[in-house]
């Protein structure tokens, strides 16, 4: 993914507090021909699994997850996002705290949307401490489905999120790993 | 777009207030054939309009102004909401009452990401009083930009949304138009 990462290191803006703002390709505004590559390189990365669903986060994974579902030609579910817990017997749901926000929230999915029989791809756009993508690990295992593996666009290497999904025996694949970022010195990828 | 009303009629739910539910294809779980047919088709529809933006607004909009993204090769732009009124100088902004879900909020889009030399295609799932359709209207016009047409996959006839986009002289195509439903009758298509 070199066009991946040349975008990351020319267009990628360096926030306070080590936020990474690549809005202007990946999330608020999307650059298409980048979203269907990395829908392709997904699809590349898990073809040897086995994959009945793709289950995702909104708003951001949304576009990302449609584009890898439309080779993997797979249903793509998203999890909502409540501030409050929602206590609905029709949903799964899992608690997130996300540290980048500072904010406890609870993801749910419909379990008519997530049936015991389906192995899941989770995929996200970014992978940082790893709350988001764990509520997902979280969801597909209280519905009693087989994981098949997680994919992250970006993987901020430098925070634990995916040295945990990696213990965890979870076939993590991230797109690009930035191992440190600065204002000084720019984004250093891991090789 | 026969596949598209053949799903409503089958999966679509009606709903207490005259909510239509397609979440099981359109919405939370994403039929991908079908979002792909849909991007295909409004394709086809505004291939004589000139696109240089696409612009849409989270959550389920995202998806299909991605997959209709694919085919015209150019970016996509979703517009956020906020409850609360958000006063960011770079964001260009518009307030939209919701009647369906009896709420007000106020969405936003970087001025960084729609120009005054663009062309937009509005895109979203649904249309019934067409307040959403309208602050996204607004945003191209706060923005100086043209509006090449807007486009809905499931209009509801009945209400009154569609005919006043019409009334302001904006191309609008609905790829599939309720004439009436009720859980006695079921959905009516108007032809």
């Amino acid at each position: 993914m070199l066009n991946l990462k040349d975008k990351i290191r020319t267009q990628g803006m360096i926030m306070p507090g080590n936020i990474l703002n690549v809005g202007s390709f990946l999330n608020q505004q999307v650059d298409i021909e980048l979203y269907d590559e990395i829908g392709q390189e997904f699809h590349r990365r898990f073809s040897n699994e086995h994959v009945t669903r793709i289950l995702t986060i909104e708003a951001s994974g949304i576009g990302i997850a449609c584009m890898t579902g439309m080779y993997f030609k797979v249903p793509v579910v998203f999890a909502r996002k409540f501030r409050a817990k929602n206590v609905d017997d029709n949903l799964y749901s899992s608690d997130v705290i996300s540290y980048t926000h500072g904010i406890n929230y609870t993801i749910t999915v419909p379990r008519a949307y997530l049936h015991e029989s389906d192995s899941v791809l989770l995929i996200d756009d970014f992978l940082a401490n790893g709350c988001a993508l764990e509520g997902l690990v979280d969801l597909v295992k209280i519905a009693g489905a087989k994981l098949a593996g997680a994919g992250a666009v970006i993987e901020k290497g430098f925070q634990n999120g995916g040295k945990r999904l990696r213990e965890m025996n979870i076939r993590l694949e991230s797109l690009a790993i930035i191992e440190s970022m600065s204002v000084e010195e720019g984004i250093k990828f891991r090789e």
